[in-house]
């Protein structure tokens, strides 16, 4: 485990020294106004990224030899620029092998994998459909499968993502999902908990995750709903007597979710339970937006009267976090 | 109670004869292509509508002295036209006082209103917060709003409207914002509730439903937006020590339900509570159509591979219905 | 092959007998405003569509066995309502096996589909890229594919649709894109061609065209692109060594040919020959349109200062035919 | 009064010196790039804002107890950055009580406002229509609402936005109303007249303009149209007798008069007078925000020939001045 | 002078008889659900138009020779189809010259053409801009041009457009836009009223009036917006010393006057001129719109509390009459 | 010829020493964050365009007697920013008549323009329509409009325009139309090419490029698609017996190339000759805006897997250069 982590550096005072392992995210060579060269970093770890200056480039103790995707040990103190907390960066070089871990250095989420794990393996115990069973628990048995659900994030951007982000979603889409099924009873309950756990199940090879979050090549060009139905459609016609028009309905879930085209839904949502689905995953998203600016807001001390910064998943509205405005909390 | 219903007459074969009481809809003269005069009318009641026609216009059996909104006894005979069945009618006359029964000639919910009115008041009587508790027991029991809450239809178009419409889709509101305020602990589930019993309360006074239902005129230049907020602020200033905070979210949460500036909120939602009934109002009204349209392809004799007619509430899609289609209903 | 054909009768004048094969795309009982029941049909062979009456129903002369996709021998002769041409049938029978030719029963493409299918493959065999040769040789030998791609049309509307249209329009695609291809050296020709041939060949699954045209369940529910890129992919997992960036750049052609997101194409265009690919199927597509419009002006009498009718491709917007106007042809 | 104001800086050549008294709009503690740590502040007084930095944080001639809102002495001299001019602060302490006068620190209407004020009681004098007289004289009587209305700005943003800004919009809109009711004899002028008055009124609450111009919590929530209405709904309540068709059509007119839902009018206008006020308040914007242009144009230095900046308020066109290309002015 | 107007045929009773002349509009064979042939003709004059039906084809009363474009002489009675009046036609033949007056037969304005004329040559009397004044006498002196200027109507629609149409709608728009120009001194009054009287200008060439309204092929093809331009350039070029900027100016104001790109305007309004005379072009149509839905009502007998029909003009939104709700007229 | 390009200093070392003639394209006085006054140049020539700072203003060796649109003899070392190259300026004077050939100052097509013009006025000497050919040879003769159609850019961006840019793209348009004209038999080769050689003529009249790319003020309030169909109109007033559908057709060509009302067009192409031209014009565009983000990624170092910037041209949609990331360039 490492001593010094970034949400750590962002309390200290200006000129405080650290001294600590953490990711290269990017890497600029600049000068400034002037004409003063220096080298920009954004340095990571599992609690956040912060901008880092090398100054003194031509100092022996600055290593030369890393690159983006590298671990590295920096040492320097906390400075400010702008407002903002940077760390300028006295000596750095390349971490050994084994002596940092890469666990460490990316965001990853606050919840017990296993825990996780087990509560969506719960849910396709609990299935009554042997077809929709036999489907989820071939799929979530292949080990490559099952660890990338584990790992993946649920989008590339840093602050929105992080290991495990993927499944953390899911499983708060099935218990949401499963609230609503038994709301509605024209609902195939095991229709929708598949295409809860599967709709997004593209993206463990859309994105990239080892040296941050990034798309892959194929990734962009056939992105993750195409990706989550050839996956799914693979592993279908791999099974002895699927019944077709069950893998026609499990596809549509999977290719509508987005619900509308101009997201990226090559059909619109035909059936009551695809349209259940893209419904929630909206809800879900937003509600986590909205839980992220509120915290957000209380970090930069704002005051219960301010609205948030504007929200990207809400048209850049502004919210208005009623507890606190109403001194509930 | 009456003794044949416009759903009655809809299974009769051509020719059979029918003689009750209906409501007049609708009142046209009308001439056929080849300049045959005469009368077109829009029959109604409880449950449901239909075309009828008058073509002995001089005929001593026929009343002239009745228009839109009067009851009256049709006799004649069941006939076809196009392909759908019309009401072919011999004698008509207007009812006397007591000889009918209005609320025999609208539509109206299936379900108990005294049970749902119930369920209503028990959401209020389980709130923790006072204030809430406070306006919303006073605005329920204010004899004319209940009366009119528990009459209402929720929309004007027949099809899509009957008396008790309102209460019917406020309750399934309720219950499942329950279900959803309990899943995001962000959520203050009194004032999610709040939203959900005023968000439409302006429906008592923009609608009329009497004769048929019809916008008042107040109802077109003002909305049921701008009525209910007033009818919401006119009780709150009657009450002493209402939080001025809470009056602010109240009424914001029944501005914003529309969720978007072109469907006629003035303001968006901006906290989560508003965010999410918009969410919870917009699924449900999107499920009810949808069961509505399986149970009208299912009436219309369609087959389990065909789509339904177009859905309004849904762009026009046409939907699968899931269970017919696998065989499981 | 038919003695008599739609097209012929369209010339009739009222009152001329017609005697011979056709197919019932349409059967429905109605009535007239005087309440006259007659049957209405619709009546369909390979040279067009016709809209037909039978008004004796009780006639020993007319069968009552027959319905939708049913080939039928019928007697009767011209005549008109409201300026367009109809059939009055007297007598009507199911053919018999043998009797007629579903052949004759549905449009179909004026071209030589041998010639066609030659030019196509000829296209296949000019390839310098062995992967791509070897993906599409295997593809176009599997029997079933081959005979649905001679026969599939290119859309459901009769009017813009045919046997074989799908294959004429894809011919009159890869010469076009072989001049442009030439005139752009940045182009790899072999990949632009590889999504012409491949690009809709997902409608041989989407589309039934045995008894008139129509979308299966499975095709409305996933569309013709899921459909061609699975159908794509499966092929391609089947060759040893086919090389993965090219898999994906292949399915990345047919994916994004509708070119935007909201005509059902889940990623855009984001390499040079699926730019072209999409600019090319477009403008072939209009092209077809606008010639179908100026033929149609002319079946219709309408003189050389006269628009044509509202073209639904080009967004109802009506066109001039600048060789009449000029006096040219 | 003041003895120096930003309009007068703004001519200062650099290096000159001032000493004034200024309305702290903002103040941020900021670092250059080279570490060097300053305070950034936004002074504003009647005539304008400018931004000013302090250097020297640890000379005992800068105060440190002053915040956002308070009036301060700065002395110091005119410096430039990026061709923009910026005050530099050497000395700077809060003012104390009566040393300066708020009135002098904000922008505020080049107008009497005692003589719009008369202007405005001028039309409603002239009414016929008694309702519509005693609504407006008796709102237009309320002490506090009169304070409000002379004072309030039009909207927030510094540069469009002055003290007194609402009075003057509505007394320009005024002259042009006349104008137009008496060419379109369809009008009822009294009615179109009352609209003009009310239509922003429910900005005296929307906004603060104390110290700066804000948005308060509950205008951000409700809005401006939603608490014009509930004030002249409350007003008119209280007086007896007021027709209840002519409250509908007053609150119609404040509802209406952005003129499409997507600028927050929950109802489109309905009625004659509606249509007008909403196109008269649209032009009158608009003409303002043009003259606003031309005069920037002018102090910015720019020639008869080079088109103004890009107007917010005309989708970011830009625009021309006819009489100055023309050499008329 | 005619005996017999459309307008007083809409109050015969049915079977009433009619005697005289008209112009034809249209004239189509048909034939209804029985087989029975007809002839269907859309009769006008100068106060409306009504459909016609001659049933008894073979009659020698009525004749075969004549076409759109001709004056017919009709005798007949009138009958009612589905609640609307028709003409039920016995005999008919084609005017002698000199029998009837064209100027009898197309919808013409209800002002004096003299007057209106008079009004507008006096608004071009006023300029003190002298080539401004040269450029529209030289036009307006133009026979060929003051002829069509004074005939033309201002849009093909019939209920929409009469004879002297573009006249009466630029003089109802001089008189606005002379209010207005005195209200906002940094108006080019001269230039605004210039482009008030060329703006529709195209519509000269761009409409035939002689046989009904028509768009000629060139104008489909060009547009008025384009021919205004190149007519109004053709007489600037033929003028010694005219302002090239001035000329720049004018063609913007015509080029730019429908205000958005999509209305056609391939120019968006970049001087204050341009943008007042679209708003004003924009006001006055709309309020001539709202005036004939109230007339319009009116004669359809509706009530005072009925919404006016759908006006194309306001987005296909119902209006209220404000004075005939309030009981004032 | 001069003996240092722009293109050359940006291989340039930090440091390296450059001393050469470049056209003035802007100029501006600025300051840094520490006060130090600077002038901040933008300096081109034919491959290219850089920014320089002067640092040392009153250095005797630095004129001030030039402005924008002056070439001038510029020494100092190049210097980086941000990691952009820059020209540190420590000599400067404005060149003496004929130091300097303003031909290297601006950035031209690669192409031998002579042999366009050639391969252009080919295309009209091929033409079977002795008008258009009179047309096209007319105005193509004209001495003024053949210089300025041989060196005007075909867009005013630096970046996407080049002297002898619209001539450049004119021939690509030719060679590609050629050979689709000759794909479908239906159009008029002879007024498709007319059109594509017309399309963007009314170019040299809206940019001026003596001084670096501009709009005039001219160019700006009538635009290109105005002025080209003004300047072919008038050379078709000036031909006898030009037919005047064929004008009205080659006028319609120019009005409707950019395809939507949106894009400027008052009209959409309604010929198949002015669809084909604007699908091809667009096409070719979008195909030159690739290849030179792909030139640029090859220029900026990024590798095979990465995706290009932004394009403009395509919706800020990022490309992938098929070739590169293949390995087959």
């Amino acid at each position: 485990m490492k001593d010094i982590y970034i949400a750590d550096l962002v309390n200290f005072d200006e000129g405080t020294t650290f001294d600590g392992f953490f990711l290269v995210l990017a890497k600029q060579q600049r000068t400034t106004k002037n004409n003063k060269p220096y080298l920009n970093l954004i340095l990571g770890d599992k609690t956040g990224q912060l901008e880092g200056r090398v100054w003194e480039l031509g100092d022996p103790r600055i290593a030369r030899d890393f690159d983006r995707g590298d671990i590295v040990k920096a040492r320097g103190s906390a400075s400010r620029f702008d407002d903002r907390l940077q760390m300028k960066i006295d000596q750095l070089r390349k971490a050994t092998a084994g002596e940092a871990d890469i666990s460490d250095m990316l965001p990853s989420t606050a919840c017990n994998v296993d825990d996780l794990w087990h509560t969506l393996l719960g849910f396709v115990e609990s299935f009554t459909n042997p077809d929709l069973k036999l489907l989820l628990s071939t799929m979530l048995s292949d080990p490559a499968i099952a660890k990338a659900y584990r790992e993946a994030p649920a989008a590339r951007q840093l602050h929105h993502a992080w290991l495990g982000g993927l499944l953390e979603h899911v499983v708060s889409l099935l218990n949401l999902a499963e609230r609503v099924a038994t709301h509605y009873p024209m609902l195939d309950r095991d229709l929708l908990i598949t295409g809860v756990i599967l709709h997004d199940i593209g993206k463990v090879t859309e994105l990239s995750w080892e040296t941050g979050f990034e798309y892959r090549v194929e990734g962009v060009l056939l992105g993750h709903i195409q990706m989550g139905v050839a996956l799914t459609e693979k592993t279908i016609d791999s099974l002895t007597g699927f019944p077709p028009k069950l893998k026609t309905l499990v596809l549509h879930m999977i290719l509508s979710h987005h619900g509308k085209l101009e997201f990226g839904s090559p059909k619109l949502p035909m059936i009551p339970e695809a349209l259940v689905l893209n419904f929630l995953d909206d809800l879900d998203a937003k509600m986590q937006a909205v839980q992220s600016e509120f915290d957000k807001s209380i970090r930069e001390g704002k005051g219960p009267d301010e609205l948030t910064g504007k929200v990207w998943a809400l048209d850049q509205r502004q919210l208005l976090n009623t507890r606190r405005w109403l001194g509930e909390s």
